[in-house]
């Protein structure tokens, strides 16, 4: 079998076998098959797409490239989320321990942030004490105990992805189906979950733009993931809003315990219950009322929060600050960023609100970049809203007050107020089961 | 400038500006351009082509990015002539003495043979004594006195070129318009001849496989030259016929030698005779008919063939070997290839011939091989051609005896017999200027 074979044949449109699909992720790997080769392929695979079954076949290659966990230590079913990309998405810290107060077990690994994305890790970390490089053992204890445990992505879990997309990002070769499901599901279905409940986000920053796209991306998945043998169910999501107030990590580690207290952002907690719902009702918990039910009275009573606390504790957090956010730094600096006119927020760049909170020191541009825990951004008006010129749009937090410029007029940048009120739209878009 | 967002701006259809052709040739040609880089987006091109003014831009930055040469030191119109490809091509051999016994220049650079293509080069180095690495001072003496010179391409020619043809060689993006003339004008561009007449083959084994293909193809290449300021002409040939009966070093400059006497195979000799009738005409030495008359005058008064050998003198060769073809070195081992049926010879695989040649050792697969240089076959039959089953299709030639079965395989494998007389196709099926 030859790379150049491999290439030529999806340039022209074949279907790849395989074998052959196999043999160029084991090769790449290993590192006999040239990024050269792979880019060409990449590029290929870009404009001529794969079918499902190629799809699958490159999914479960990615998957089977490197380490697969074994969670069979764990008793009870073990569900996990996964959403494909969002600003402001802190769901896992509200959504693990409350479907975790709710009896099913979430082992969940998580990433760091990166670019305009944040990352659930970094997020936790910003909790003092908090730590997220577990042994294995402390990992398949604490799900045992208190249901749930989230630790960073330290094994060599799919790295065909991991070289992949660093590949990816370099060669205008991200936006494609097969690709960003290959991506997505190979990670996932090298873990060890029962049932995966995916959050697909659709609109003009996400990868899906339009509701039918999302369907489809939605749809490979969770016939992939089925295949696989887990439970799938995926929500299409709006991505043209950010999910809460916050963004930034002390930030948004106050408004998922505000959430978990019952008084969170309308929508955040919205969007919480019915991720939470879903993956009980996945997991075999009932009927969707009855998970519904559940999972607001998870929240009413305190439940959930207690198994955040607990969760914390046995991480090495200090607790006290769940108990009391008041005790977390806050920024140096913060500024109020005003409209510039009257009108409706028509639409927002969620990415660029990404690199607004990135440019004041919340994320990080490199691997090796120290974030600024306390910076960030707190929205006070957000998609669909009226806003007075002069009015408050946000407020701004950072260590370093040279860093304001450029990130309120980043903001500016991505939001677009206009005079006329915009189409309300739901947050939930479409159920793909 | 990024080259990143050059991908993607190609990837998404767009027309790439001067600067950022310029910008990936000059930047790849330097090593910091990455080659994954660099084949993502020669996957992109040939996706989404390029028109005529990026394929104009990308053929002078391949021309610029390595030295230029400067044959100003020669006295009269240099003309050179150029072939897209093609096996037993010998051309060269007889039609650069040719038209130099008839007043124009011919400085020629010519490269070794690769796989299943046969070089020019390699060809001459079969006469013994005759060398291909003169000096620049040498080279141009010879053309000023002799009127034709042939030496090897040792110069730092359009190293871009170089680079991405071997890129575009492992990636599958070899078979695309722009990179095709761009690859092929930027070097001969590099050159300094007033005159190119290009030989653009067509057929199934051609990158041009229509004859629609192959006039888009031969234009752009005119026009691109013309706009460098050369004087421009294209033949389109067919490619689905070797030209004359021999294939292989010795074999093909006898049959050179047998054209320059005056009674060589009548395809070669027709060929031979229009391409020097082009060159002359567009060196402005008369009208065609004129150029014609002379062209054949040269090989019947010998003065062609008295330049050839004044020419392999100059380059060191043994001359007696011109005078008297026997005393080349013949194979020891000599094969008969008999017909497995009776019918016409539809059609012939060149490449697959000179696949099977280089079995017989006439070629090199890679740059480091050295040559046999009595390997070979002479055809017996050709295109067009009734054969029994039983009668002599080819004589093959090697000094390993053991190379015979698979040659002789791939020979009828690339041979297709069928019972019904097949249409009579010219040599020249169109002519571009």
């Amino acid at each position: 079998m030859r790379m150049y074979d491999i290439i030529r044949k999806k340039r022209d449109g074949g279907e790849l076998t395989t074998q052959e699909i196999k043999f160029f992720i084991d090769g790449y790997v290993k590192g006999e098959i040239p990024d050269y080769q792979a880019s060409a392929l990449l590029m290929a695979i870009f404009f001529k797409g794969m079918n499902f079954r190629e799809t699958a076949d490159l999914t479960f290659a990615v998957r089977d490239s490197g380490q697969r966990l074994d969670f069979s230590a764990i008793n009870g079913i073990r569900v996990d989320k996964h959403s494909t990309g969002g600003v402001g998405d802190k769901t896992s810290l509200v959504v693990a321990p409350l479907v975790a107060s709710l009896g099913v077990k979430v082992a969940k690994m998580s990433g760091r942030g990166l670019g305009h994305t944040g990352g659930t890790i970094d997020k936790l970390e910003s909790i003092p004490g908090f730590k997220t490089d577990l042994s294995e053992e402390e990992f398949l204890k604490n799900v045992n105990e208190i249901g749930v445990c989230i630790v960073g992505q330290n094994r060599d879990l799919a790295p065909a992805d991991k070289k992949l997309y660093a590949l990816r990002d370099v060669t205008a070769t991200v936006d494609s189906l097969p690709l960003v499901v290959s991506s997505i599901m190979g990670k996932k279905l090298a873990a060890d979950d029962d049932c995966i409940v995916l959050d697909v986000k659709t609109g003009s920053g996400a990868f899906a733009k339009s509701l039918e796209d999302s369907r489809t991306l939605a749809k490979v998945m969770v016939d992939i993931g089925k295949q696989a043998g887990k439970k799938m169910l995926a929500l299409i999501t709006d991505m043209d809003r950010p999910l809460g107030n916050a963004i930034g990590n002390t930030l948004e580690v106050k408004e998922a315990i505000d959430t978990l207290n019952g008084h969170g952002p309308e929508d955040f907690t919205e969007i919480c219950i019915i991720l939470a719902t879903n993956m009980l009702y996945l997991a075999g918990k009932g009927s969707m009322e009855e998970c519904e039910k559940a999972v607001k009275g998870a929240i009413a009573d305190k439940s959930a929060l207690e198994t955040f606390k607990k969760m914390v504790k046995a991480q090495g957090g200090d607790a006290s600050f769940i108990d009391n956010p008041d005790k977390f730094a806050k920024a140096p600096f913060e500024r109020n960023v005003k409209a510039q006119k009257s009108g409706y927020i028509h639409h927002v760049d969620t990415e660029g609100y990404g690199i607004s909170s990135l440019l004041l020191g919340a994320g990080r541009n490199t691997k090796e970049e120290s974030i600024d825990f306390s910076a960030g951004i707190v929205l006070k008006k957000k998609t669909g809203d009226y806003v007075k010129e002069g009015e408050e749009l946000a407020v701004m937090y950072t260590s370093d007050e040279k860093r304001f410029e450029s990130a309120i007029n980043k903001l500016y940048d991505s939001t677009v107020i206009l005079s006329d009120e915009p189409k309300k739209r739901p947050l939930v878009l479409d159920r793909v089961e």
